[in-house]
């Protein structure tokens, strides 16, 4: 199942829609639930009546269906109470810690990194991303995450895995420019990760095609920055699986439905798959070339993201945002 | 003008009540406003008609009154999209960085610091707070907080002042036993800050008779533990003021209404006003009488807070919480 958000005047929460699984056309379901936010919150009762919606709107017998315009896509979830973003790849973490100067941490194989993401304002997924400052160092982070439901504090990694309700792709906005700083004073990220970007559908698992395994989403994240191959790194390879950043942000306080956990950048090893954020490729070229040459994103840059299934076919719809002077 | 919540089986935002000055009596108002998420989403609109009541209900001229049961009562938002808290008073940071053998920020008093919260799971005033494990170090921190409107992106402090709607008084429980290990991961508090508790009146500035000024609420917060006085701290010693959190918090992002925006534990150097927080008296018992004499709270310990105008009126209503095993 596929399902989406139209942006509303009238509501912060978007309107929901389902998405046909060839991404073309949706159909409002008022009578299920008004937006996400609500179904998920009620997910018993939505989700037979959403998933059979879906059904129906693929063999084209539904009435009201439309088709789909992407600028009036929302992200998902236009905004969230509880969005927490790991960082599962380590790959990325020591490429970025290396850019910052910074030491690894001592458990960066055995304790998930996680920081505490604003959930208020997120961008759609054609929003442009808004620069204050070039020297702020704009960058993207293409990332996988996952929508759960109520989950109770204390849960185990495995138990975690069957409260995911649906998966999201993400674009993680940030500004390198203002993480040293921020870090430094001890109190994690806030300037530097300004208002997050997703995908325009959430889809269940099924809608994975047999990727989901593991905990894990096995398939490429494609990313392109001005229209050229930018990365296609496989967002399976994950040190930690879903449930235990799930686990892992619920080791304190309850997680309330809704609550969106992301992977943090999606990462290989292997060069060939080029990366999913522009600080990836400024240290590797530090390394490989003796100097950086790609800048930070530029006001006109634009950055693009989907993930396809093997035989082609693109599951979340795709992320295209250009980068404007704020 | 004062409202609250009540808690609701129906809705995770809670019931709107309007309260009257005495703390003593409420009112539903559905046809203004379910929750106060929307009252707040809907401010224009909604404010005059609250106002309207709140005169109408202290005068004893409204419909379907009724007596305050406090245990009926949650936080005035049970949940929110955006819960970011400071830490404005200098001398709790120099007490608790101390405790944790940590140095002080470069940018200590030209830059606020501050974390981002997570906002799905608010504790109600009276609910019990989860302990995990005696180790973890639970404590209380006594602050006070401002609820926003939206708030644009790259606001001035004098400006952010205006988008004030709402004053709380807060109780941001803090684990500190697991503090240490997660900053040192360097993204931030997660497990170190779990779900947080508010007295259950918001209230607008002219219930602060006056001591809404420059910023700050020039009020003392009493705390009590175990029904034992442990502090009256000035809540106006704040070396930053409200508007200059909220530009900070906005530098990079717009905040969406209903935003909260903590001033961090209130804290003074004059020891006669005792501390806000168990960490700043342990600390203040080893620089003073050369060990730590108090513990953290063990289950059974209860914690209460309030502020109360010059003449004894109690603004917010009361935090008490108890520790219980999770």
């Amino acid at each position: 199942m596929k399902l989406g958000s139209l942006k509303s005047n009238s509501s912060r929460d978007g309107e929901l829609i389902v998405v046909s699984k060839n991404n073309k056309i949706a159909v409002k379901v008022p009578d299920i639930a008004p937006n996400l936010r609500v179904a998920i919150e009620n997910w018993e009762q939505s989700y037979p009546q959403l998933e059979r919606t879906y059904l129906q709107l693929n063999k084209n017998e539904i009435a009201g269906a439309f088709d789909i315009d992407t600028e009036k896509l929302h992200s998902p979830l236009p905004r969230t109470f509880q969005w927490a973003d790991g960082s599962a790849f380590i790959h990325h973490i020591k490429l970025v810690r290396m850019a910052r100067n910074s030491p690894l941490p001592e458990t960066l194989t055995t304790v998930p990194l996680m920081y505490q993401g604003g959930g208020d304002d997120f961008l759609a997924p054609t929003d442009d991303i808004p620069q204050i400052d070039f020297n702020h160092g704009t960058d993207f982070e293409g990332e996988v995450g996952v929508i759960t439901g109520d989950v109770p504090m204390g849960i185990s990694p495995q138990e975690a895995l069957k409260y995911i309700r649906l998966f999201v792709l993400i674009n993680d906005v940030s500004l390198r420019g203002l993480i040293p700083e921020e870090l430094k004073q001890g109190f994690g990220f806030f300037h530097g990760k300004p208002s997050t970007a997703f995908a325009p559908f959430a889809v269940t698992a099924d809608e994975l095609n047999g990727a989901w395994k593991d905990g894990r989403i096995h398939l490429a994240l494609n990313v392109k920055l001005n229209g050229e191959f930018f990365g296609n790194a496989d967002a399976g390879q994950m040190h930690f699986h879903f449930g235990q950043l799930i686990a892992h942000a619920a080791k304190t306080r309850n997680l309330k439905a809704g609550c969106i956990i992301g992977s943090g950048t999606v990462s290989n090893e292997d060069m060939a798959r080029g990366s999913s954020c522009l600080a990836e490729k400024r240290m590797l070229e530090q390394i490989h070339e003796g100097q950086v040459k790609t800048p930070f994103m530029k006001v006109g840059d634009v950055v693009e993201m989907e993930i396809n299934t093997p035989d082609g076919k693109c599951i979340f719809g795709k992320i295209k945002q250009k980068v404007i002077k704020a």
